[in-house]
């Protein structure tokens, strides 16, 4: 059975500007937005409006594809263009997309070459996010108990999503896996986008505080989990939303697999080790407000990582579009490497 | 130097009330309310305007004093009584007062013999406080990055507080601790109440989602984690509020000593196991809505344990108004049944 993606389009090419579905809505209203302006792309991506790493590489190609359309300077266009890559730091995907977008900016002073660009890189991702949840499938038994963390569901990638891929897979090939949602603090994704898709996708789920998964494992006997990643290193150290490096340390402990679902775009093959990757500090109000209110006193000192690093040792498994990879990392991720692309004309 | 409880007394008798500072309102008021009915007495508990295993039973204990006062039959005060003792399932010392209140309840029509009970309780509460942090003095280093969940302050005990109350006295001897508090989800005691009660103490903290407290231990090198308990088995099993088991799994996998301060009280010497443990589910809305904004979909379906049990074999020590207790447990905790009640002229 091949997967399928559908329904909530994250992001769409709309003629003269970037449609997206301002997932800060979610899951009350499902309002579609057009950026336009570099403002308006680096904005979106800058308050999470777009969010999920693969969604927002596809979201920063068409974006730089529609500045050149309407910036007639090559120097302008290539200021805003770098504003749209560096809009979040950690998310490598990001400064992939855009850079390969940008390679076709040569002799192309109207943005047409670049969005044919965007677009494969569109039809790739919906591609890989196919490939990946086929190769998910075997990991899930039959009627899962399935514990995860943050948003990796259709809405983060533009595709059929990646963890969350994985299980709306299993479940549309009729395992029946019931789904332990993480709200995710502090921006609740879990919560607000995760139980959303599942109940979208038809899919049970439960949803619980982040404190607690450790008692979930034990007393739901939780029989795996599985999360996205925002960045890995050749030695399989995964950099992903604050609290997954946390939930392996309990998976272990409970001897429960513990999996990440990425694309090969994911996969930062420079980099040695996680201790390289650079963690993103967010604003304390994410922290101390909620929805307005404010929950901790004035002046309250905040330490608040948007992503951590879980150690490669840690996961049982990576899932990617050239199926499941398995330690020792430092030989089975490099090597994914030479492999050839993956729907670059699906 | 001796511990000195003070500021925020979180319940004090009234005359012809028993008054409490509505935790609910905290940091931002701190309001002083006034129970006088069973439905007010019982309300406060359950609603968690009052709240914190020993300053529940501190209040449970005048509370029926007060009714007795003002309830002439004795069916109906035996009735209103049980309404008080049962508010809260699992926090062992609620039961525990009102039962020790109602032992002096015969030939007391007045309510004079409960209410000195009740006092003396408080006493003892404050007293019981003081040799806690005491005993607990010598396992804080010298500037120790100490970890925190929930509350477990002068406004959880009635008294100077159990975990907060060894830290705060760590300060006050010139230990210059940082504490990096969890929030604490669904009820955010981190943020609300402990953050607040370290400022108004003037030790150092740093707030965080409780999904940061594995990077926390990783990256800023916390020194120690010390938390309170809602109940602790003959064996060390320890409930205490959700997140705890996790954060004591997380700390054994750092190599950082996981502390217990808790005094006698919260021992339930008749259990075995944390097997027998009661875990209380709470109401849905507390995970769904955030201050009344509804952030998960509607009909969701949660998972919402107060509480979980940290296995006895992860807390590297408790601390008592005995002293440090260390393994093993079923040796050196059911030897605290015999030792003297401390603190009851204190």
């Amino acid at each position: 059975m091949a997967y399928s993606s559908d329904d909530l389009e994250a992001v769409t090419w709309d003629g003269d500007a970037v449609a997206y579905i301002d997932q800060r809505l979610l899951p009350h209203e499902v309002r579609r937005v057009r950026a336009q302006s570099v403002e308006e792309l680096e904005d979106a991506i800058v308050t999470l409006a777009v969010r999920g790493a693969p969604c927002i590489g596809v979201f920063g190609a068409y974006g730089v594809a529609l500045l050149r359309a309407r910036i007639a300077s090559d120097t302008e266009f290539l200021v805003a263009a770098a504003r749209v890559r560096n809009a979040r730091p950690t998310a490598v995907n990001l400064a992939w997309a855009v850079d390969r977008v940008l390679r076709q900016a040569q002799d192309d002073t109207t943005g047409e070459k670049m969005l044919e660009e965007a677009r494969a890189i569109h039809r790739e991702q919906v591609a890989m996010d196919v490939a990946i949840a086929d190769a998910g499938l075997d990991l899930i038994p039959k009627n899962a108990k399935i514990l995860t963390h943050c948003n990796t569901g259709p809405i983060a990638t533009a595709g059929g999503g990646t963890a969350l891929g994985v299980i709306i897979h299993a479940a549309r090939a009729g395992k029946k896996p019931h789904v332990y949602v993480d709200e995710t603090r502090p921006l609740l994704q879990g919560a607000r986008l995760t139980y959303f898709e599942l109940m979208q996708a038809g899919v049970d789920a439960t949803l619980q505080v982040d404190g607690a998964a450790a008692i979930a494992m034990k007393n739901k006997k939780v029989d795996l989990v599985i999360v996205g990643a925002d960045r890995i290193a050749r030695n399989g150290d995964t950099a992903n939303k604050i609290g997954t490096y946390g939930l392996a340390i309990l998976a272990a402990h409970h001897g429960i697999p513990f999996y990440v679902a990425a694309p090969r775009s994911t996969i930062d093959f420079a980099m040695e080790s996680g201790d390289a990757i650079q963690i993103e500090e967010r604003k304390p109000q994410e922290v101390t407000s909620f929805g307005g209110t404010r929950v901790a006193p004035e002046g309250a000192n905040v330490y608040n990582p948007a992503f951590d690093v879980t150690p490669g040792h840690l996961v049982t498994a990576f899932v990617t579009e050239y199926g499941v990879i398995r330690a020792p990392y430092l030989d089975s991720i490099p090597a994914l490497e030479l492999r050839p692309r993956i729907g670059a004309f699906a």
